[in-house]
């Protein structure tokens, strides 16, 4: 049987999604250990995106395989009651044999936050990212129009497999969640490693000035990775859904 | 020369607000040692409210004196600059030298937050309180509408120092803020020790249905500690303002 779970987490205390280097804690296996406590074996875990060391999801899609005898509605409790306190299974569902979180996503949206306020805040440090100088939301949405479309975003990150830099954004844009807080929504088919950060970063640059409309829109032409802004930091970013056929 | 200081905390990894035993992190501590840092020597800090442990606040108020030769702008920043990430003066200003944060208080303002949502979320887990029972926020209001006023919290609370347990409450209700998010705001001339947290762990047993509001009202009336519910966690309480003549 084949399994498709809905994940939150927050990525803080994590090295990212995806196991890589033994004994740095890693969602993936964290679910696999909560998996390998109820089944009493090793469970492996796919996920649809590869978050980075601290970034967040809202709706990171996961699958494994197992025999569970159970009601799906069991198998969530079961993995919740052996999961830490920073990551959770919202919605698990039995999925078809051959479903794979991504190679299947047709479609992934995430967003970012930025706090725009002149003092830090604790309450907020660990689900945003603190920018001091006044942010200027008009430019910044001319620019992340210049987003949205089939392009080549070789300038704003390397892809994680095969060598296309192309990506299909459906949709890219800030809104003003409240008087201190941006939120930037992107979705694409699928994003190069580091993207939505590495837009974020450059993104901002138009905001407080830095950098015109114009040289955003140069920098995504040139397709050239030394062409990018700073890359935002990870804290501010959110896995929210991945979308299948 | 004396100053105010208004200060926002995560209080997650600390043991409440006022020093205690050495070697126990507490966010007057963290004041003391970014002082320190400052001006070579020690500088006491005297906050508003004794914070429990994992209590947050959005403005607690302090007060602390020494000779500071530059701006309070300049030592806001250079006191950010010293503390850690969960810790950070809002605003900073000169006080009369009579000033003093907990016996001028005239008014202190709380909120508690409840994520009152089927499963736990990880991302909302620092700053609320996951109650999986649906509640009802009418009869959590009816029940509210019993402690304003001046009235005698002997069910809800030890005094801090003294003996009177008669408090003077201003406000106290709930809110909707979203779907699954409860926010109960009450203000009081002063509190007793973990009062909020044991009308708020009452409360909740009124709005999932375990107690009546006259259940409530008798157990306010009988004046008893021994008779009031549960005690609400301390990662859903902010301590949100104080307030001076």
């Amino acid at each position: 049987m084949r399994f498709r779970a809905i994940i939150e987490y927050e990525g803080t205390d994590y090295f990212g999604f995806q196991r890589q280097i033994p004994d740095q804690p890693t969602v993936q296996a964290a679910l696999e250990s909560a998996l390998q406590l109820i089944t009493g074996r090793l469970v492996p875990v796919t996920g649809a995106g590869r978050t980075d060391s601290g970034v967040h999801a809202r709706g990171q899609v996961v699958s494994f395989d197992f025999d569970w005898p159970h009601s799906t509605d069991a198998l969530q409790r079961a993995m919740n009651a052996n999961l830490p306190a920073d990551v959770v299974v919202l919605a698990a569902s039995e999925a078809a044999q051959d479903f794979h979180p991504r190679y299947d996503a047709r479609r992934r949206c995430y967003e970012y936050v930025i706090d725009n306020t002149h003092v830090r805040s604790p309450l907020r440090r660990r689900q945003s990212w603190h920018v001091e100088q006044p942010l200027d939301l008009e430019r910044m949405n001319q620019a992340a129009a210049q987003i949205v479309g089939r392009r080549d975003f070789a300038t704003f990150g390397q892809p994680p497999q095969g060598d296309s830099t192309v990506r299909e954004v459906s949709r890219a844009d800030w809104r003003r969640e409240d008087q201190r807080t941006l939120v930037f929504t992107i979705a694409a088919n699928a994003f190069l490693y580091r993207m939505v950060r590495s837009l974020v970063g450059t993104m901002k640059l138009v905001g407080d000035g830095s950098w015109t409309v114009e040289a955003f829109r140069a920098a995504l032409d040139a397709r050239d990775r030394s062409r990018a802004g700073t890359t935002a930091p990870p804290q501010g970013l959110f896995l929210v859904s991945v979308d299948y056929e």
